[in-house]
């Protein structure tokens, strides 16, 4: 009988910002979750991340946009209830979920712990789900499948961990993978934003040397004294450019507008690796000799699996990482997407959705 | 006595055939091979292949053509003496020489036995050197430090290896280096030219499955009846693509034209990788986006080392790999440059130097 006390019957009211078309506008909205389900867990948002993804989706400039589109997928909170079946989390534990909510289970990468690149992923927000479409954390509260939540330790804070569960995997991953997380290589991250600041800061807690690629000289000074990066190139100074040819193990590329690789390629070793993880909308010039005379690599990654973002999590725990954040009220967001495309801030805004959301009448 | 007496004080006079200017016309040239050193090794040249960077160096298309120059870095022949401190040849043995015949010794990449990507490699030909600019195969006699020598076993017909030491190790490196030599795997092979079929021969011995992606459907035949491929598709046929959309583990793109890369992204598996092997001299289109969501990979990769070389041709000797030539006579060298051009070769000339060399007066 508690059980069956537990979950409540019909779907759950919901209340959050959304997009109604493409002008991207965000505007209150009221909505419904679904019934808690076996393995779900429940939890109170507290705190979402702005990523620059929910910019273009909320436009439309990506397509497929469904409207009312709740946005946000670095998103925080505290465990409210869970489903039967849940075994991870408990009522109170604080969690994060990114930019994933299902997957298949059933494929070769849904196997191997990369739901992220599994085929049948349904996104955080726009995509269809079992109960419709999903939506995602500009709201009160998340019904997650526990399958996707993670466990955010007491040492983070957790307005400073919410980027983590974007920005901070999609630099933490190809870290790893490409084998760029040994101690003593030499990492260039180019574009210091919300995604290269991160990069920065996981990159020294492995113990590499960091040397920040910038188009804006005026963050040389924040790159080195505050971020701790070991040196900074100005991308359109040759002179710069021309003495640190050949001198890079690899490189994180944050850079989402249209750049030109060839320089980038340039400050690779031989077998070195440049991985994006921007998506610029139009493709890149790619020179191709350049890669055959070293051997050198252009590589894509997106975000992470589940396994491994509760790895980073445990990671910046342990190094003590956070983003750095410009905590916002809820009803300043349609102001903060007009900064972010100026590229003014640093580096995230943070939405404090527990002490600003208020539902409206 | 007798070692001095081995060695001639003088340069040695030597025979070829050299382009004068970039009309990158063939004509008789004499010149002069250095005295042999402690290390070198002397051979006369029974084959030389005709790989297509033969046609761009001696019409300077890629720039720093040095005139007159005597291509030909496929060549093959049998030594006639040897330096006083050569260990590995004696007089007699069947050899070979690639696209290298120097490199500093003391960087990273030789320590490595990664000549091929030594910032200081000599190339065969059009290169500087002690004894001022290298001169190719298109020639009677080579004088090659021993270490850039390779041993031709004995099974090998010498006409069908000479393409196996730049087209052979160009498809052979990129296949060891990237873990596309595992059996079950499966090998996409763009274009089917010198260095395409060559890997198609390969990747079959190594146990892939082999699917040969070309523009001229005419090819299908013989791509899977007499060289072994598995399937084939025609690159332009949409629908014919469509269907092949990941399946493929990797990817050897031999192609020097520009060419669209999105669908060839669109033919790998998640974390599948595609290898540039040959050299468009114009940047190809890179879309990012299909990069990121399958944490794929676009690389590229330039012959190989000495020693893989020296393992590439022993792995054709086990089995029996040679590439499928048309020998032709030195005076049709001018001809097979225009036939070249036009890809009207299957798939390789090899000019039959023992045979038809003939210096004139």
């Amino acid at each position: 009988m508690a059980s069956q006390m537990a979950r409540p019957r019909g779907p759950r009211e919901a209340f959050g910002w959304a997009a109604r078309d493409d002008s991207g506008h965000l505007s209150p909205f009221k909505f419904s979750r679904r019934v808690t389900g076996e393995e779900d867990v429940i939890f109170k948002v507290l705190y979402c991340g702005i990523c620059h993804s929910d910019f273009h989706n909320i436009k439309n400039e990506w397509g497929g946009a469904m409207y009312p589109m709740v946005p946000g997928h670095e998103i925080v909170g505290v465990v409210t209830e869970v489903g039967t079946k849940v075994t991870k989390f408990k009522v109170g534990d604080k969690v994060g979920v990114g930019c994933l909510v299902g997957s298949c289970h059933s494929c070769e990468n849904c196997a191997n712990d990369l739901e992220n690149y599994c085929r049948e992923l349904i996104l955080t927000y726009n995509s269809k789900y079992r109960d419709g479409i999903t939506y995602g954390g500009y709201s009160d509260i998340m019904v997650v499948d526990e399958h996707f939540v993670v466990a955010i330790p007491d040492n983070l804070p957790l307005d400073g961990a919410a980027p983590l569960l974007c920005a901070g995997i999609t630099v933490y991953s190809p870290l790893k993978f490409f084998g760029l997380d040994k101690p003593g290589l030499h990492l260039g991250v180019v574009g210091l934003g919300g995604l290269g600041h991160t990069a920065v800061k996981f990159a020294k807690a492995m113990g590499l040397k960091v040397t920040v690629i910038s188009t804006s000289p005026g963050k040389k000074q924040e790159a080195v004294e505050h971020l701790g990066a070991d040196s900074f190139l100005v991308s359109c100074d040759q002179e710069q450019m021309q003495s640190a040819m050949g001198t890079l193990d690899g490189i994180i590329d944050t850079v989402s507008a249209v750049h030109p690789l060839l320089p980038l390629i340039g400050l690779l070793k031989s077998h070195g690796k440049l991985v994006m993880v921007g998506a610029p909308e139009k493709p890149l010039e790619l020179p191709v000799f350049p890669l055959l005379m070293g051997r050198k690599v252009v590589a894509g990654s997106g975000i992470g699996g589940l396994k491994e973002t509760q790895e980073m999590i445990n990671f910046a725990s342990k190094h003590n990482i956070t983003a750095d954040i410009e905590v916002i009220p809820m009803d300043y967001v349609n102001t903060a997407m007009e900064r972010l495309v100026k590229a003014d801030v640093r580096y995230r805004f943070v939405i404090d959705i527990g002490n600003s959301l208020k539902p409206t009448a």
